[in-house]
């Protein structure tokens, strides 16, 4: 396994992968308020009627509808004042024909009252009112569960919340909701070349990207990343982290080292762990000739390349589909984006090729111009949106030909 | 100013509140890590190279490529090993000619070699290797510099970091950003019919949608929403939690209890703080008419609408633009999206309408259905995506016209 002797398709890789290991989404109950981006897992039911009473719409006076009919600007009627109610509170009385109470706006109406005259068309004295204008069995009021209905779904299972959704939650009086549990994803950066951004940089070491990139791209699916630290090339500490991984969160993802050569110890100190181990070592994909599967304690280790940009697309091929999936999120529809290729590229026939492009847009129209400082590159990361692909049968892709660009996660085309 | 006698058009309260007071934004530098979603406030210039050294761009040979000219497969040379460099360390050696060091990837060149041999066209015995192929000065080599130059800029003032950023500036070594501040707004919500989700629901009470939806609103905007609760329809308390607010925040949002009846002192609690006091009391415009901005202690204090939907189109017309002002946060340019309109709508001339709009795509087509469940329908929250805008002078718009839908903060349509 330690040759690329057993290079295979993605596609391949994937079935491999999922006759071990098959996501299972899980759920969790969290505070309404904080549910904003999570996935119902369950149809919400509202509890109550909303309103959850027959409240005034304006401020005004309170009227048996029927006492109003035929009072104009010319022949206005007269009521009696029988109260006030204020928004808030509860009516103890019980309107009768020939009176009228007072009410704000959102208060409930007394019993016997079925319409609201609005205050501008009532001239109130002392102990009566005079309406100037008639009104209707229901004018002025909203009815009780004319909103919301009990009893009703208000929001269906596996809506991704937005805040709307949530208000709609406070408004039914839903405090706590079941939601799909963002799975955990533990992130690893291997080699002993790497700090951390702000640390003081040695001759020979480079600040690590991927713990930055892959944290947040592990978020834009809806999922948890949690960056266990930069991992010297050494055997036991990188054991000791993956066992570390595998122990605290669902899914592992390491990068760098995974390629075969001096600091190939990555896949070994994996297969340490435990079986099945390695189940794909090498795709027939450039970048992610040397990434690595393993299933190690019914959790899934992926191990990506170490330079930024090959490690983003790898991921996005490979292992997005699995935290959607997981995490209920549904894919972005606006991250393909039909562009015309900017220039030509020449590609190897037997293997996949991504290449990172950045979007521009001409005279109205999309191009994607490949991003050419290499897979070194880590401003290519600013300067990508993402990447097409050239499936394996093609050797060129043409200048001007449509493409499908594959945005990262989390880059917003606008 | 307690009746309506002085209703403005929208652009005139605008421009008065902006004789009393002008957004001014303010910087804070915080760890890049978390710098996600954030502006920057300064041009952010690398003080180092990327990479800071020539690094082998994959596992091989350091050489001098001189040495290798004119090797082949069938005519490879002899080379002496003076070495091995890993990643991570410093060579110490100089390559002198004829010799070469096995080197991994990401390792730092030693001084002498220009160039590397990839392992696989090398075999390495004892104390020397066959090269099997000629490489090039610079082959298979990332020079110093070649991705982020020192002294460059690598992200410039005002760019909205995205994570790619995020990740280039943790390449650059860059731990601390200064960016736009996230201005403070304090949400209070007025009546004394409100309780908040979760709590019991007593007779004549309704639950807060406002504390929710206005919070995601401002937080859309890149601002920072601090609740301070429910707040019953008095003087004395309204008072108090304005004042707390105008102490804490840069700009206080109350909503409800603004329209002129009753329950209507709002406004001169506010206006009991200090001096400007009440600037505006009543927009031309539906719903919004008892809407008022005030200016206290140099901040504004936006008295917006109970009814949550009315409540939200108001924020969206008088306050966001100024919070994106603040937070340098861009609106997003897919807020406004055209459809057509698919049932006629009546307005009132004289005061320019807001009608809250669900969209709906058929055959391919964008259109617009008004949602009719009215202002205080909580629902139409989770129904509707935007509102569209009735100008003062119109009166009908037609089934059928092209109106451009102004999406929610935060609602994505796709």
């Amino acid at each position: 396994m330690n040759d690329f002797t057993h290079v295979v398709t993605l596609e391949s890789a994937k079935a491999a992968l999922e006759e071990k290991w098959r996501p299972k989404p899980r759920d969790v109950v969290i505070p309404a308020a904080s549910a904003v981006g999570r996935v119902l897992s369950k149809d919400i039911i509202s509890k109550i009627d909303v309103p959850p009473f027959d409240r005034a719409t304006y401020d005004g006076y309170a009227v048996k509808a029927s006492d109003t009919f035929g009072a104009t600007e010319r022949s206005p009627i007269e009521l009696r004042l029988a109260g006030r109610v204020v928004a808030g509170t509860w009516p103890k009385m019980v309107l009768r024909s020939g009176f009228c109470a007072e009410i704000t706006t959102g208060a409930p109406l007394p019993r016997g009252a079925d319409a609201v005259v609005m205050s501008e068309y009532v001239v109130p004295a002392d102990g009566s009112v005079t309406c100037y204008r008639a009104v209707s069995p229901g004018e002025n009021v909203t009815k009780r569960g004319s909103d919301i209905r009990k009893g009703q779904p208000v929001l269906r299972r596996l809506k991704r919340l937005n805040y709307l959704d949530v208000a709609v939650l406070a408004a039914a009086g839903v405090d706590k909701v079941m939601v799909r549990d963002r799975p955990r994803v533990a992130i690893i950066s291997t080699g002993s070349e790497l700090v951390e951004p702000g640390a003081r940089l040695r001759p020979g070491k480079i600040y690590d990207v991927n713990a930055t990139s892959l944290s947040e791209s592990v978020r834009a699916c809806g999922a948890e990343p949690i960056f266990l630290g930069i991992v010297p090339d050494r055997f036991s500490a990188i054991k000791a982290a993956v066992s570390k991984g595998i122990k605290a969160t669902n899914i592992v993802l390491i990068s760098g080292g995974s390629s075969v050569g001096v600091g190939d110890i990555t896949p070994g100190a994996v297969a340490s762990l435990g079986k099945p181990g390695i189940i794909v070592h090498g795709i027939a994909m450039k970048p992610g000739k040397p990434t690595f599967i393993a299933v190690v304690k019914n959790k899934p280790v992926f191990g990506l390349p170490g330079y930024p940009v090959s490690a983003l697309m790898v991921f996005d091929q490979l292992v997005a589909d699995y935290l959607h999936e997981l995490s209920g999120v549904p894919r972005s529809p606006r991250r393909i984006v039909p562009a015309k290729l900017a220039s030509r590229i020449l590609s190897a026939k037997g293997r996949k090729e991504l290449v990172p492009v950045r979007l521009v847009k001409k005279n109205g129209q999309n191009f994607a111009e490949p991003v050419l400082k290499g897979s070194g590159a880590i401003t290519s990361l600013s300067t990508a949106d993402g990447y097409i692909e050239v499936p394996l049968e093609r050797e060129i892709v043409d200048e001007g030909e449509v493409v499908e660009v594959k945005l990262f996660e989390g880059v917003d085309h606008t």
